[in-house]
């Protein structure tokens, strides 16, 4: 049947040619603002020992760093409005947003140095900030906290073309530095939606996963050394580029994935993987969320080592990323589950004959009804902007819950059903109709690393519809030993429900690993633990 | 020339054929009593906050463990003949050793909770030992620590075959996790030559990285989950069998190449990759260094994602490998550097035609000089032998000085050349000339991982030999900004040598980790920091 398959192809690029436009990547717009009730969340208490800054506190900065780096409101003695501090004090969502009237914008790890030690003599809370894309509030103020942003820190420090390995300064665009490795060969061994505005030590802070964890795998093996500022001022120096290194302790593992918390991520040195030569990307319709499972079980048997993604949504999210992106979906009908799968490998012929095996059994099994495979890299482009567009899209149709969790694979999507119909109990969600609280439920994900994004899209966040979900979700979670954050972290958002994936002794000696290295505990204060 | 380099493979065919026998794997007879000078390390005195053991303490473990599983001599009030004690006492190398009257084998987390609870209390020293097979004097005691041997918590805890999954006790031994998991379609994230004895606590401890490095990375990226048990007692429990979980700091990371000095491994958690349904493997003989180079470099472009390892000899292994495992080299002549690649993949055919394109490319622009490509499973283990065999047949040959460095690939060989002539300089060493105080000066690892193991063979441990490389091979490193220990840590060996590697903030840091974790620096004393 591998001719009639050959057939679908060609029909499947005609459509995939068809497709309007990439959904523009990096940082999107932020949703108008009417749309989003930005007030509905938690927000701890200000904790009065912080200092509050003065004119002298800012006259101190001023003769740390350039003032073209420095954003301060009339409030602490500065001439900025407020409005330029907008996007420091507002998250990604609109669904966080903290009070901060002054912004620094470090140059060199010794200006964060000089700058966290003035503060945490002072008792002065700081925010680090990268791309401020996270998803749980963690790298915007909560209160009046001075916000450390890293993006002057943006340069490459070195690149050594045989080894692969990159070091470079925390502000770097991932985008950016993905750009620059590939014209010498190599690829990050990351790759998220936010790449246009993410930043490296951002990712690493946040110990962000992304579409390549199935090939590439953790930041903890990928990161080989961190350059790292701690709340005393001390810079620990372990920017190493070895592979392998077992002097002591790996502190450096540590602040990967401390969202802040610990100490300021200036430098990062990280391998980077042989760039493959041959990329296949190919996307499925797919009937049932059991044939989503036997299919990546088919694809990691069939194309083995060049599997680089597999990764799964359902109609829901097809349906809202083909209205708001404009694009049109490359397969003839509508399909309950659509699967993206992507080989990357050094040698196009065998990499062909491996996807094409693996695309014939699953057709001819039934496992999918209908397949598209991109046949140039633009058609990949446009494919992959299906799947990253989701988020953005689900952002446009009204006020996003998210929840990134991890769960066993094989129950991994019945928690999607589940939320839907405990919504639809309380009258708050009627699938397809949009004039209800509850807009859409929806499920996506990286099925390979167990890790679900479940959804939820209301007309604004109320607490109503909160209570449905939280603590809810994280009950479910944790009765299936799952993770109440998979990649996005615990930020401000998860720092109440640490206790659903975390034993108590876990978490008290996270406390005093917090109180170690950050003991006035002025960094990113009220989050993570 | 394809023909004719199928032509030479038919020869290595038949050479390979007839090398006699595989070298035993996993833990080898100790050399000879007479010919290793067991005291010649430095020492540290005694730390007499130290309670030394009584009868009392005896009896106090007798009411938490099985009297089966206790080894005390008379001098602590037991019945045991030190010679029984002896394998706990003395490492691999029968370089160190200690004075330990008691050996304890708990089969639970929670017997072991009770054990460390009571030695905090009391102030007893206590090394926990899993295989004994490292490198460093890490895993025995210095001089009348408790030994706490894992060998008795041995089991499988569950596996999930479709995540491949292993969630196991830390006594289990490597290879016999290896055999479990490979009859379930998955391979061990990692291998080395004492898979035999090692156990996978140990390796996780040591953060172990040998030959499969290259192509699986690190335990910090394979290792989902760890139990450890603290001094106080208390039992962290994260044995997560989750890829992805964000929620607060990941401690484990800690433990993981903390040898033994913050907390004892009793339970892991490790992803294990799908086992490749093919193998290849090959060796070559290669006439320079810089070739050695130039083939990796290709076998990374032509192998790519299928390239499971690249492993290099010298001339001086080799002959030290030959003499001492009765092998014959596949190779019809003798050659500078000695290279084995390994590849592994889902589909025989197409790495066939990938290690086809190499091996051609190599033997047509002079890099190899002559190639076998082992033709069945038998040949792939004899070859491995070889060079697995490398570490035994060089103990067999006299007292060996063990360095394992990671310096940048293009000067790695360079320290071996240079340490072979400051010895020739001094008059302790001419190649060649066995009754020379130095008989063998050779370099032989991981280039793909920048991991050389440098080694010196000596008739016994002696100063005048010892002070011709220590601390100058450290230094050399240094200079470099290499690390002094790439895989073996640091143990008691290098503990005064950390500061090469690490700088006095970093180490100042490490202290306070210890600290923090063991205030009473009750587990493993003298040794890492």
């Amino acid at each position: 049947m591998f001719a009639s398959i050959r057939g679908r192809y060609g029909l499947a690029k005609q459509l995939v040619s068809t497709v309007r436009a990439a959904v523009p990547r990096g940082r999107t717009t932020l949703p108008a603002a009417g749309l989003i009730c930005r007030a509905n969340y938690h927000k701890p208490v200000r904790n009065e020992a912080f200092k509050r800054l003065t004119k002298d506190d800012l006259n101190f900065f001023k003769t740390i760093v350039p003032s073209e780096t420095i954003l301060a409101t009339a409030q602490v003695g500065g001439t900025a409005d407020a409005i330029e501090l907008e996007g420091f004090n507002a998250d990604w969502l609109n669904k966080y947003r903290g009070n901060s009237q002054l912004v620094l914008r470090p140059k060199t790890a010794e200006q964060v140095s000089q700058i966290l030690q003035y503060c945490n003599t002072h008792n002065i809370a700081v925010v680090p900030q990268g791309g401020n894309t996270g998803l749980v509030g963690g790298s915007v103020p909560v209160h009046d906290e001075i916000v450390l942003s890293l993006r002057n820190m943006n340069k490459v420090r070195s690149y050594d073309e045989l080894s692969g390995i990159l070091v470079c300064d925390a502000g770097c665009v991932l985008e950016e530095l993905g750009n620059y490795v590939g014209e010498r060969g190599h690829v990050m061994p990351l790759d998220l939606g936010a790449k246009g505005s993410c930043h490296i030590g951002g990712n690493v802070a946040t110990n962000a996963g992304g579409i390549r964890f199935l090939r590439y795998g953790t930041l903890h093996g990928s990161v080989l050394g961190l350059e790292v500022v701690l709340p005393d001022g001390t810079i620990l120096d372990n920017l190493s580029t070895l592979r392998k290194d077992n002097t002591g302790y790996d502190l450096k593992q540590l602040f990967i994935g401390s969202e802040g918390t610990l100490g300021v991520i200036t430098g990062v040195s990280v391998a980077t993987p042989q760039r493959p030569s041959a990329v296949n990307v190919a996307v499925l319709g797919v009937p049932t969320y059991e044939c989503v499972q036997r299919a990546f079980k088919l694809a990691r048997k069939r194309c083995g080592e060049v599997l680089s993604a597999y990764e799964f949504w359902d109609a829901n999210c097809m349906g809202a990323v083909l209205k708001h992106h404009e694009l049109k979906s490359p397969l003839s009908a509508e399909f309950p589950f659509y699967v993206l799968i992507e080989t990357s490998g050094s040698n196009k012929e065998h990499d062909d004959e491996k996807l094409g095996a693996l695309l014939e059994e699953l057709m001819e099994e039934g496992i999918a009804e209908d397949g598209a495979l991109a046949q140039d890299d633009s058609q990949i482009a446009r494919m992959w902007s299906m799947r990253e567009g989701i988020p953005e899209s689900l952002g446009k149709t009204g006020a996003t819950y998210k929840y990134d969790v991890s769960i066993p694979i094989p129950v991994l999507y019945d928690i999607v059903g589940d939320i839907a119909q405990r919504l639809e109990g309380a009258s708050l969600y009627k699938p397809g109709d949009m004039t209800r609280p509850v807009k859409i439920v929806c499920g996506y994900g990286h099925i390979g690393d167990g890790n679900l994004h479940l959804n939820v899209v209301a007309g604004q966040f109320e607490d109503r519809v909160t209570e449905i979900f939280e603590p809810y979700v994280y009950e479910w979670v944790a009765s299936h030993r799952g993770s109440i954050s998979a990649e996005h972290g615990v930020g401000l958002m998860k720092r109440d429900y640490l206790r659903y994936s975390k034993s108590p002794e876990m978490i008290a000696y996270m406390k005093r690993v917090k109180d170690l290295f950050d003991p006035n505990h002025i960094l990113n204060p009220y989050k993570v633990v």
